[in-house]
Formats: structure tokens, C-alpha cells, sequence
């Protein structure tokens, strides 16, 4: 058994950021909030329009005559304060801004369907807009897209206290949620860094994936259905609260990671999992190979660490580790993340930390969840013992948390799922353009996505290539011009831009 | 605690049928492999040209030369046989025969590629099929399409030990990947009666629900990736083996559950659980209320006890015992399945077998699934303690299985899934459709589902309306028209006839 140090628990885990990484020398923390962006004194983020090579497409332009319409359809939910409009035209990198005109406010399904059908006959542009939170610039106008918040589209509109289905708007607060169904000794089977801020209907839209994924699955799991306003204004309605439902093709789940593309999801149907009631956190030392061991010198010609950890000696006991995990722990294991050295140096420089653990090329976390706090600790202790004994694990320490602990910023977790960090001084084009390549083209040469967690928004849609063959490429262009023939909603995103 | 009695177990219990239930008086049992269905001495099926009023759409007639082009593109693999031909035009129920003159069984995608694209070029319609074990005749020919078996596409490709990740051909047969990833001590995510016949590539094209929902959900999550022959040839490769892939659109969910009308799915990537070490089940009956027991006189105006249930006094306990249930077994509880007297009468009436347990108007079976077996029948006694305690559950009886009791034949389930079971002497259209238009008016108006979980096929394309609106079953009509703009995929299925 592991000694029980609560307190010597790192308290960066404790803190919430956006996606798993802070990646591009943002700041974490508690400046994640969206409206800290524009906070005075930060230096003007360039234009989009100006920093990368990407032509406006002939959309026409916001008219008197079209705000006169948008204030008749959403009275007092226009916004054209230039002000105002900042935050919104900036992604939470800061890397990219918009230079949008127009934000409009809508509270239902309705004026949703009335604004896109007035955009769809006069050809304007939209860009569909949640908490913001995005890290591949889907969220922000890349020209003067008009900005369709979800913000004031936020009631739950139905819970159902024994299947734990909540039916809700697109714009409640993924954090907001929570709360509400915990009081109702449910959890939402998805929860992320962002949390604070993200809006349901933006998870939903990017196929958010975050810190509960490996317990309860993917969203196109647990969303049950969705109500969805079409590029011409037309609502869809596959709004099902069932489990099962084999009526046709589950047009749902075109909608589901498609990025505001082809629809804009309006309400969301979704499985709530009970909530545990008792959760443990591990963090672990694995088993440190003489060659690999932290005195040992590093040889010159290895690329990255980050890059080479699946073929590195130490990286072969971290697999074993999580398959005698997946054996012991079974049902109740909710995540396994794994970071390096150098992720664990960052944390310790940047935060002030101190490692809880010896010194090691690798690190484990696991957290469980489950229904009997007796029976979680007796796994979890079989499995230390276990893999402390067979020399699998070397050090460790436990925190049982009554707070549920999360468990934000780390680089590999159960899911395969890989964040790779890079920091620097300050954004450069340079290092970046050197470093995208090698890291696609490795990516690619493992079958893994270019894209695994994040989506594809504006950032990584010419890098599509290297995950989709040029087959399902097609298809998307495809399904985009059956659905969205006029390219109005959030273009510039998701698909290839056209040769 | 119950008593345990395992010797005292219904022996139906242990009994594999295709689908949850031997509706419209088809005998459940040996009979269910497929083969069977031609037995000497069993009436010959009614032309479904015949008995139903459709047309034949225009499709070309298979000619001598298209003979030779298959003859050439798989060789050995046509059959033409009228005798061996007469199985596969029949379903499983018995109630549709198709007349079609030729089998193709093609080995690999690129011989089904090679398939579509003459097929597509002389405009011949193709019926693709797997184990032919569905229950709304979407696997066999309605006229004269060419079937086409994935019985020899049946290699697994690859299996990851440490992810559980499987990969196979569409022809796999569930049981045979069942054993084969049980071997590794993982599980398949899904089980179904017909397992013994059913093709994972059917599974799949059908959104197979099955015995194992409950627990590992659905296959729009559980299924990772496709490869999928589209009906002009074209080879669509979304076989990643990715937990997490936000690379633009997620392609596959449009051919899951789609019944083959977009594409024929070739191969599959599949996440399997680890093998739980322990199975428990216990058969309970909830509490009686007085006006509800089984000696009380039944009121003349009420519908058929499964209609009437859920507003039926005894049901709001039955939901008691499933929430409390959900709390107490949280992670392990795997299966939740309800019968009403009516079912125990019928089961004991025509399989001889007595009831385990007193009689009552409402059974719930109960099965867990954990990785610890000391934890499971602890957690399980703790819950029928307190439920028998509490008054919920008056009578009971457990076993615990080491050889993995399966679950075939009831009604209720608790993914919220009822299969309605309607038992005559003989198939009689007036019977069916005096029941027919009732139950499905009665589902639309509890906004349930028409088909929950055997999807539409040919028989339940015109009810579609009941439970997806217009623009639904609009878009569903130009997605097919986008993917197989000549319609010879799976004709006269899954999509309402055309007025």
C-alpha cells in the first residue's frame, strides 16, 4: 500500500484549464475565462485575415436593412458595439481575430431558424459561437462572419430522475450543468477544463472528449438526440430522449464534431451516468530501465521526448501498467494519464511546484469511481500492492478526494490520446513552421489523427490530409454542399480549403 | 439475502433466440440457426412480390454476360443453384421471400468494390447480406437483387492486447469473435440471441443493441472505425482504430445502422471491454399492490397488461427497484430486465418450465458484471437487503454463473427498450393490422420510438412516420440519393416508399 499524502498532492492539479494543455505560451489558470482575453494591457491580437494567406469568400455584407431585421427577430439580442464585439472576435489562444460586426443574441430554436433563414436569402455569413473556448480557432469569425451566440439560449428544459436524461439548450454552461444534475446525484458524462465557460452545444458541435471519456465513452454515445436549425432556417428535429432508437439513418451524429458546419445545434439530448460516490487519485513512479533512469545521460540524436516515449525503454512498463490497471481495477478505473520528465520540470518551474514522487522519466495518474468507497480502496490497493511488488511501479502516493479531484494538464491518457506541449517565449511563425510538419508526418506514419481531442476548426484544416483519405474528404465536401449549399455557416472551418 | 438456487433456474434462460423474442409465432430455440429455415415439411413462404403491394423499381435483370463478370471477379464465388438459392431469399420469420436468381460471395473489399461498380454501371440492385437473422426483412431480396453474402469476408485482422481494439472482416460471425476475443480476456461490447449466425458487418449496418447495451452502450460509440464500399465501387476507408478522432466529420455513423442502403460495410473496428471475472444474476419480483396482485380481478377496459404498464399500479415500483438498483450497483449492474405475468405465463405454458420464484404481475431479472467476485456479491446482497428490506422486492432467487448466463427472452429492458410479443395460432394480416396501427400510435404518442431496436427493413419503412418527422425523413431521402444516386443499394428498404 501507498502512503495516503493528501496535502503533499500537487495542487496544479486542482486547477482547470481549456483543453488539456496551455499550449502556445498562453497562460493557464485562472485567466482561462473567457473575457479575460481582451483584458487591457494585453498586446492587439493580429487579424486572421492578415496573418494567414485566406481570401473572403463572396458573402454579402450586414445592411441597415439586415440589423432592422435581426432586431425585429431577437429584440435587444443585436450587438454592434465595437466594444463589445472584441472578446468575441478573438479566440482564447489570441491567436486569430475576426473582424466581425454584428453578434446577435437569440433565446430559442425559433429565432435561431428566423435568423439563418434571413442570412441564408441574403447570403450572409455565420459564424456559430458558444463559450469561446476552442483551441483551432472554430469559434471566431475569420472575417465578418456574423457571430450567433448561444449565451442566452440556457435552460434545461427537462430531467428524468430515473433514466438520468437531461434535455437542455444549446448555451447552458457545461460547469452550470453539472452542478444542476449533481444535486441530483447524477454527473454529466463528459467534463473538461473549460468547463466554466464551454457551452454544451459547442461540446456537442466539436465532439469534446475531456477527462470522463475513458469511463463513459464518446458523445456520439451519450447524446440521445438533437434538435438542429439547418442553413436555410429549416429546424431538424431529432430531438429522442430514448436509449435505443433504430428509426433510419441517426442523422443526429452528423452533427456531432461537424463544428457549427452543417447545422447549429439548438438543444441537446443527453445521458447522464449516477454519480459515484467515492473517488481515489494514484500518481505513480513506473519502473525506471537502468538506461532510462533520471542520472543516466540522454542521448543526442533522440528527437523530442514526447515523440519518442512509445519506443523508449520505460514506455513498454507504463502499457503493462494500464493493462494490469484495466484487469484490477475493471469497472471503476475513470483515467489513466501518463506524462514525462520534462512535462513534470515545466510544472515544477512554471507553478512552483514540488513533485510529490521521486524523480522519473515517466509518471502515471489514475482515478477511480465508483459506488462503494470500501470496495474501490480494497482494488486499488490490490493493484498497488500488486504492481509494487512486481516492480511495474517504483513510488507513488494516493489522495482519496471527497472534493473530486480533476485531473487537467497531463500528456497521454488511457484513450490514446496524445497532447503535446510546446513552449516558448513568444509565438513564433518560424518554430512553428518547423516544428507542424515532422510532428503531422509522424503522426500520420502511426495511423494516429492529426486531430485526436481538439477538432479541426480554422487552424488544422489543411492538414486534414494526413488523417482522411482523399475519399472521405470528397464526402465531406460532399455532405457539406447537400446541407449548407450556400456555404454560409462558419466557413473558412473544418473542410479543406478548395484548390 | 435470497436464497441461492441455481439448480432451481428457468433453463429458457439459458437459451439463445434471435432478437429479444420468436414474435409472430415462429418457434425460438435449436430452430434459430440460420440453414434451418428450408427444413423439409415447413409450408413454402408467399412471394413478398405477392403478398405486399410493391413495385419493382427499373433495375436491369441479371444477363449471361453479368454472370461472367462475376464469375470473374470472384471465382467460384456465384451461386445460381435455385436449391441453394432458396434459404438466403428467405427471412428468418418466414413471412418474406424474395426471388432472387443469384448469390455472390465475394472473400475481400476489393472484390465487393469491383461488384458495385459493374452492378452500378448495368443498374442491377444488390441486396447485401450477413447472417440473415433480422426480424423486419431487411436482409433478403424483396424481387430479384443480386444478394450479396459477407459469409467468406470472415478473417479478424488484427487485435490489440493492450487496448482491446479488434479489427475484422464484415463476415465475422459475432460468436466466433467472441470467443476469439474471450480467449484474450476481453469481450465483445454486444451479445444477442442470434449470435450464432449474426455477422458483426450486419450488427453494425443494423445498430444491433442486444443484451450488453446497458452497460457498454451503444455501437455509434463502441465502433471505431469502418471501411465501407459505396454503390458506385468506391472504397471508403474510415478504419481508424482511434478511442478519439475529431479529423472532420465522423463518416462511419452514417453507415451504422443504416441497414446497407448506403453502403456495405466490409470491415470493422471494434473497442472490446475486458473480460469481467464475475457474473451474478438474480430474479426478483417487485412488491404487489393490493389492487394489483395476482388473485385480484383484472378490469375489463384495460388494453394488453404490456400496454398498460407503465401507468399500471406495480410499475412505479418496478422503476423504484431500478433506481435504487442503478445506486447500489452502480459500475457493476449490467443488465435490467422486466416481465410481466402474462410473459411468465406463456414461457411456462409452451417451454414446461415452473417459475422460480412466486407468482406476481411484474419479474425483474438483475445481472452484474465486475472485476472482483467477493465485491459484486457483496454490493448485490447489500442491494437485496435493503430492497426486500424496504419492502420493493418480495420473492427472489440468485445464481451465480460461471459459465455466463445469457439473458435472452423478456420484455422490458433498462435501456428503456419494450419487445412486444403477440403469440397466434397462425400469421393473420387482419390480426396484424387491427394490432399494428394501435401499438404504433400509442408509442408515438409516449414520443417512444417504432422500432427501438430491430430497425425498419421492408416491413416498418411506411411507419417511419410515426416516430421521425418530415424534414427527418427528407434528409434522410438526400443523403441516400447523395450516396447512391441510382438506388440499387438495398431497394425497397430502411426509406418510406416514395408516393
Amino acid at each position: 500500500m501507498l502512503p495516503r499524502r493528501p496535502l503533499a498532492w500537487p495542487a496544479w492539479l486542482l486547477r482547470g484549464a481549456p483543453g488539456a494543455a496551455g499550449s502556445w505560451g498562453r497562460p493557464v489558470g485562472p485567466l482561462a475565462r473567457r473575457g479575460c482575453c481582451s483584458a487591457p494591457g494585453t498586446p492587439e491580437v493580429p487579424l486572421t485575415r492578415e496573418r494567414y494567406p485566406v481570401r473572403r469568400l463572396p458573402f454579402s455584407t450586414v445592411s441597415k436593412q439586415d440589423l432592422a431585421a435581426f432586431e425585429r427577430i431577437v429584440p435587444g439580442g443585436v450587438v454592434t458595439d465595437p466594444e463589445a464585439l472584441q472578446a468575441p472576435n478573438v479566440d482564447w489562444l489570441r491567436t486569430l481575430r475576426g473582424c466581425s460586426k454584428v453578434l446577435l443574441r437569440p433565446r430559442t430554436s425559433e429565432e435561431v431558424s428566423h435568423i439563418l433563414r434571413h442570412c441564408h436569402e441574403r447570403n450572409l455569413a455565420v459564424n456559430p459561437q458558444g463559450g469561446n473556448t476552442g483551441m483551432v480557432g472554430g469559434s471566431v469569425p475569420v472575417f465578418d462572419e456574423i457571430i450567433l451566440s448561444t449565451a442566452r439560449m440556457n435552460r434545461v428544459l427537462s430531467f428524468h430522475s430515473v433514466s438520468g436524461i437531461l434535455v437542455c439548450q444549446a448555451g447552458c454552461v457545461l460547469e452550470e450543468l453539472s452542478r444542476y444534475v449533481e444535486e441530483r446525484d447524477f454527473i454529466m458524462p463528459l467534463d473538461l477544463g473549460a468547463k466554466g465557460s464551454c457551452h454544451i452545444g459547442g461540446n456537442v458541435a466539436t465532439n469534446a472528449g475531456g477527462l470522463r471519456f475513458l469511463r463513459y465513452g464518446s458523445l456520439h454515445g451519450t447524446v440521445l438526440g438533437l434538435e438542429v436549425v439547418l442553413a436555410d432556417g429549416t429546424v431538424l428535429d431529432c430531438l429522442t430522449s430514448l436509449r435505443k432508437d433504430n428509426t433510419g439513418y441517426d442523422l443526429k451524429q452528423l452533427f456531432i464534431g461537424s463544428e457549427g458546419t452543417l447545422g447549429i445545434i439548438t438543444t441537446v439530448s443527453i445521458l447522464c451516468p449516477p454519480k459515484p460516490r467515492a473517488v481515489n487519485v494514484a500518481f505513480l513512479v513506473t519502473c525506471v530501465p537502468p538506461a532510462c533512469g533520471p542520472g543516466s545521460p540522454r542521448p543526442a540524436r533522440l528527437p523530442h521526448p514526447a515523440l519518442r516515449t512509445p519506443g523508449c525503454p520505460g514506455f513498454a512498463e507504463v502499457l503493462q501498467t494500464f493493462s494490469t490497471c484495466k484487469g484490477m481495477l475493471g469497472e471503476i478505473l475513470s483515467a489513466f494519464e501518463f506524462m514525462d520528465a520534462v512535462c513534470m520540470q515545466l510544472v515544477g518551474r512554471h507553478l512552483h511546484l514540488a513533485s510529490p514522487v521521486q524523480e522519473s522519466p515517466f509518471y502515471v495518474l489514475i482515478e477511480t469511481s465508483g459506488s462503494n468507497a470500501g470496495h474501490d480502496a480494497e482494488k486499488l490497493g490490490h493493484f498497488l500492492e500488486h504492481a509494487l511488488g512486481s516492480g511495474l511501479v517504483t513510488d507513488g502516493t494516493m489522495a482519496t478526494d471527497q472534493r473530486k479531484v480533476k485531473v487537467p494538464c497531463v500528456l497521454l491518457a488511457g484513450d490514446g490520446n496524445l497532447h503535446l506541449n510546446v513552449t516558448a517565449e513568444a509565438f513564433s511563425p518560424s518554430l512553428l513552421a518547423a516544428l507542424e510538419p515532422h510532428v503531422y508526418e509522424w503522426t500520420a506514419g502511426q495511423q494516429g489523427s492529426v486531430s485526436a481531442e481538439h477538432g479541426v476548426g480554422f487552424r488544422k484544416r489543411d492538414v486534414l490530409g494526413y488523417s482522411k483519405p482523399p475519399g472521405a474528404l470528397q464526402l465531406m465536401q460532399q455532405l457539406k454542399a447537400l446541407l449548407d449549399p450556400k456555404g454560409i455557416l462558419n466557413p473558412y472551418k473544418t473542410l479543406p480549403s478548395q484548390a
